[in-house]
């Protein structure tokens, strides 16, 4: 088998066969086959496409080119969630202990912020000593017992991926379907879970912009996922604004608690109802949406989910006081309110723009190597549908830098788009998406 | 600007500048730009194609890669001919001599033979002792004095071409019309001729194996030629078979000598005749293609031209003995004849397959490294069109290799096609091709 012919095959229109994947996907990542051929191929993909099979045999082949963690260890139904990024997305933070707190274990892979997106091990890391570098054994002994544990990455997890990944970066071959399902399926794959539920961001502040493709990605995960005997299902959710009110570490870890207790912004709590309903129906812990719902709403207020994350930040070395007390995390020194420039209807938040401007003020990373300030972020007052006259506040600014902040002040004002007519509030669920459709 | 945004764009359809196909080409040949981002954007253009500007930038870009010859030295017109390469293709041997009998001054770069096709400078090392390796000032000198000179191609000339095809060589992206077009513009535009004849061959034992590929990069060369400010014209011609008769070195030159005294085949000599008005023309010493065949007639009738061809020879240190007498070129230990496997009439003769045949005789190169014997070759006693009975002779072989021939008896006797009914006599010029079109 040479790599030119599969070039050259691919490029014609012909379909690869499962062992021609994998010879690509083995020697790439053995370095037998050099970047310059992949890029090609991965350009004739981009142009030809690749049809379900093809597109499983790559998540497969992906998978299977390094470690895949073997959960057996753990009792029960692992339910895995994955997310494809978006802004204020402190979604991992309010669901895992309310499915963990309903009887469901969660054993998950998570990653940590890069550019406009935060990630759920920096926000974890406002809970002083908190770590994800534990042992496997810790991992699985802590889901066996607490029924919660949160790692991260590790460098062996399908690192096919990692490097075909780098290569798309640079090549402009990274918006492809198949390759971007593949992607995220094949460590998905890899981290061992029995039922995964996936949600896929919708909009300006998503990486899938438009709904037909954000529809179209899902269904390619969810096909590849029961191909591959997974119990799976999609959600397309909104991303024309943020999610929820908070943007920042310490301020989303807070929000996540007040949405534990019960009192969290409307769409962030629809979506965690949503995603842990699935979860629990997938953990075999309730047979309808219904119960499940009234499950999640009972340990909410009993108190039960709050304390399942206060279990688990000390089960990875962490302080729990601040799960009990949000409103004594670390105090930014300045704060500034952002009036609304016009009269109107809010139509639209740029959640990119949002995002970059938390990265601005030192709350994100523009490169895998900064250091991030978990204390500063951005407060929504305002969110589409929201009737606003000059000069509301629609946002407050936290942060340590006037000058940044001075930024981050026009970015905000520039974010928000205004109607004259009134705008409805958007549901956070656009679309639900399993294999049976 | 950067690579990235240029595959971006060109993935997505849109054309590339004058400035961004410079900027990508000269980082490129500095090494700037990684492999890997350049095949990405070949197979980019192999999907989306480049407009007549795009090519024509990115052939003056390589053309600008590396030295451009200076002929001002060079009294008169300079015309210079290319042929895209085929079987049997000997037309430098003998169209050069009558054209510089003529009174146009030829300076050609030429190549040496590699993989079914055979190389000028391999054939002209017949006559012992000749060599192409002169320096620039014999070169300019012999043009002037005897109106003839052949010298390798320099490393330097437009080495960008060189990088690119060993790439594309690779990745699967050779077969793109704007891209082989380009490659050999940018090497003849930096030949520094004033006049380009070019000979597109067509058919089975052609690059291009179609008459619409053949018609479009004919098409697109002689464009580029004319945008560039050149005399211009482009022959398609017939390759569904090896031209002439004689497949081999000293066999091949053996026919040019023959040619040259009046007595070739008539597909060949009725080819030399073509390009060689055109480069009269071109020349201007002649106005009508009339008066150019009567001047071609005339120096082949009085020995001119077969006297201009051992000028030639003794000027580049060769012996021309053998140009009075190629019946005493070196003979191989064996000759066998083919016989014709069945009746019929000659429909094709797979030219590709006799010119395996005869690299299989030791006659050509497999890698740049091989030795070639200059001794063996295949004669061809039959071609399309002619009615033969089983057992009449369809070929001879010369060689120095009984197991080898047993192998290209084989080959040749498959390369032949034949058909019951009555097959016409292919036209040599299927179309020519020229700016005003």
């Amino acid at each position: 088998m040479r790599m030119y012919d599969l070039i050259e095959k691919k490029k014609m229109g012909k379909r690869l066969s499962d062992e021609e994947i994998s010879f690509i996907i083995e020697n790439y990542t053995k370095g037998e086959i050099p970047d310059y051929q992949m890029s090609a191929l991965l350009m004739a993909i981009y142009f030809q496409g690749m049809d379900k099979e093809e597109t499983l045999a790559l998540t497969m082949a992906m998978r299977d080119s390094g470690e895949v963690l073997d959960l057996s260890g753990i009792h029960g139904v692992k339910v895995d969630k994955h997310s494809t990024g978006g802004v204020g997305d402190k979604t991992s933070l309010a669901l895992t202990p309310i499915v963990a707190a309903c009887g469901v274990p969660v054993a998950k892979m998570s990653g940590r912020g890069l550019g406009h997106t935060g990630g759920t091990i920096d926000k974890l890391e406002c809970f002083p000593g908190f770590t994800t570098e534990i042992s496997d054994e810790t991992f699985i002994k802590n889901v066996n017992e607490i029924g919660i544990a949160i790692a991260g990455q590790t460098a062996n997890l399908a690192p096919a991926d990692k490097k075909l990944y780098a290569l798309r970066d640079v090549t402009a071959t990274v918006n492809q379907i198949s390759l971007i399902a593949s992607s995220i399926m094949s460590k998905k794959l890899a981290s061992g879970s029995d039922a995964i539920v996936l949600d896929v961001k919708t909009g300006n502040g998503a990486f899938m912009k438009t709904m037909e493709d954000s529809v179209a990605l899902a269904k390619e995960m969810v096909s590849i996922g029961h191909l591959a005997g997974k119990q799976i299902v999609a959600y397309i959710t909104e991303m024309d604004q943020p999610l929820g009110n908070a943007v920042g570490n310490s301020v989303e870890v807070a929000e996540a608690i007040e949405t534990l207790k019960g009192n969290g912004p409307k769409d962030f709590t629809e979506l965690v109802y949503a995603l842990a309903s699935e979860m629990l129906q997938f953990g075999g812990v309730c047979d309808t949406p219904e119960k499940a719902r009234a499950k999640i709403s009972e340990v909410i207020e009993n108190g039960k989910a709050l304390e399942k994350l206060a279990e688990f930040v000390r089960a990875q070395g962490g302080d729990d006081y601040f799960v009990f007390h949000p409103e004594e995390f670390p105090k930014t020194a300045y704060t500034r309110e952002v009036p609304s420039p016009s009269d109107g209807y809010v139509k639209r938040i740029l959640a990119e723009d949002i995002g970059i401007a938390c990265m601005t003020l030192g709350g994100g990373r523009e490169t895998k190597e900064s250091e991030i300030d978990l204390s500063v972020g951005i407060l929504l007052k305002e969110k589409i549908g929201a009737k606003v006259q000059k000069g509301d506040t629609l946002a407050v600014i936290y942060g340590n830098d006037k000058e940044k902040m001075d930024k981050v002040y026009e970015m905000i004002q520039n974010a928000y788009e205004f109607d004259d007519n009134e705008v409805g509030i958007p549901c956070v669920i656009k679309e639900r998406i399993s294999p049976e459709q």
